[in-house]
């Protein structure tokens, strides 16, 4: 038996062009980021992948990926399960904040630590401050230890583990196909505990947007193989955008 | 303790407009009713509305339209269920059937008792037909005896009900703020039990596309007061428009 799963991650937001640290804030697709998802439904329709059941965060640049491609794939009426285990990860207090003068105050060596480094979390918010996910209606369910202040990406694969553990791997083990639309680190996470990704190598790692990364998993969820639904041009050039995007200007 | 439920009949379709029977059939909303379900969810947001969850079929036009007003209500962060008990009536072999030509070849009373009546079925679809909901990949998963091969408005009455007493009424109970974006028949469904309405009166209840219907319930999820989110004028404009789309032209 071979199992298949598919993971995207959403395309580009608002704030990527404003080249502003989001992390957990709730900023929808830009103009481009929409066409990259009908662009990642399109290649997965062409291809003739169909899904079951998808998995995405609560953030909506996630979902509206995952919309736009479940209409474009005509899944629109597949059930759909948001988890906040899938959201990007949370950025602390450099949340909001402009990467170029974060560079500027911190120093461009400081930053580069917290946007690179496995273990080490950028500043972490305090539970007054508005970005506190504690002060969001969405994650009023979740326990306060859930509840993170900061994270690095090291954090991303803990808390992301046990939505894998306890349902997707089940869900795939079931015989469903499954669809995940989700962002740059939290796909990293899952690529990290696939591939067995060591710590200093999951940090430099480019995911596309956009693109859909397809997983063949052998009885025990042991990847065969992994491959980008493009060409190695695409992917060199949505890769190269992508870690343009993350430089300091 | 009173709850409030909110229910929403999708916004126009491509066969609306094109005058054909529907039924399960899956067609998308048109232009207008694309504004019909922004409207709606523009209603319910400037009225204060928020919700925990939502209840839809898995039509695409009624899954669009929810799509849509949570977009508007800034909430698509919440979990959506998505259950063919909340479909529109299923019409049988007469599904996209243009209502003119089945008026002139059954008659215009035929027709009418078709449409009409609680407990008079349309001719009911083979299973060697391709419009048979057991040839479609989203049905696979219900038991054969579940599948309709037509339904009258007390069929559709009597497979949505167990939705509503084994979950959605649950889901009330527990305190969660409901929205249901779902059909002309699925709602009128809703409405008679919730109201206690007549076979003879529920059939000719016109339901307006795209205006949220708020129900008051009392602990145990009887009616206190229910009422559109539009003025007088709105409403009335809203329900002629819908019973001129019934009729035969």
């Amino acid at each position: 038996m071979v199992y298949k799963l598919v993971l995207v991650r959403h395309g580009e937001s608002t704030w990527n062009q404003e080249n502003r640290f989001t992390g957990w804030t709730d900023v929808d697709l830009s103009q481009k980021g929409v066409l990259e998802a009908h662009d990642g439904g399109k290649r997965l329709r062409e291809a003739g992948f169909t899904f079951d059941i998808a998995y995405t965060s609560v953030l909506k640049r996630a979902i509206r990926t995952l919309w736009i491609m479940l209409d474009e794939l005509n899944l629109c009426y597949i059930p759909v399960e948001k988890n906040w285990r899938l959201n990007e990860r949370m950025y602390g207090a450099l949340q909001g904040l402009n990467k170029s003068d974060t560079a500027a105050k911190y120093g461009e060596n400081q930053v580069l630590i917290w946007r690179r480094a496995y273990d080490i979390p950028p500043p972490a918010l305090e539970e007054s401050d508005d970005r506190f996910p504690g002060k969001d209606a969405r994650y009023k369910d979740l326990s306060p230890s859930d509840l993170p202040k900061t994270e690095c990406l090291k954090d991303t694969v803990d808390r992301f583990l046990p939505l894998w553990d306890e349902t997707i791997s089940k869900t795939i083990k079931s015989g469903k196909k499954v669809l995940i639309a989700a962002h740059g680190n939290s796909i990293r996470a899952l690529i990290k505990y696939l591939d067995n990704v060591s710590d200093e190598k999951i940090v430099s790692m480019e995911i596309p947007t956009g693109i859909p990364l397809v997983y063949e998993l052998d009885e025990n969820l042991k990847p065969i193989k992994s491959y980008f639904l493009a060409d190695n041009d695409e992917l060199l050039k949505a890769q190269q955008a992508v870690a343009n995007q993350g430089k300091a200007k």
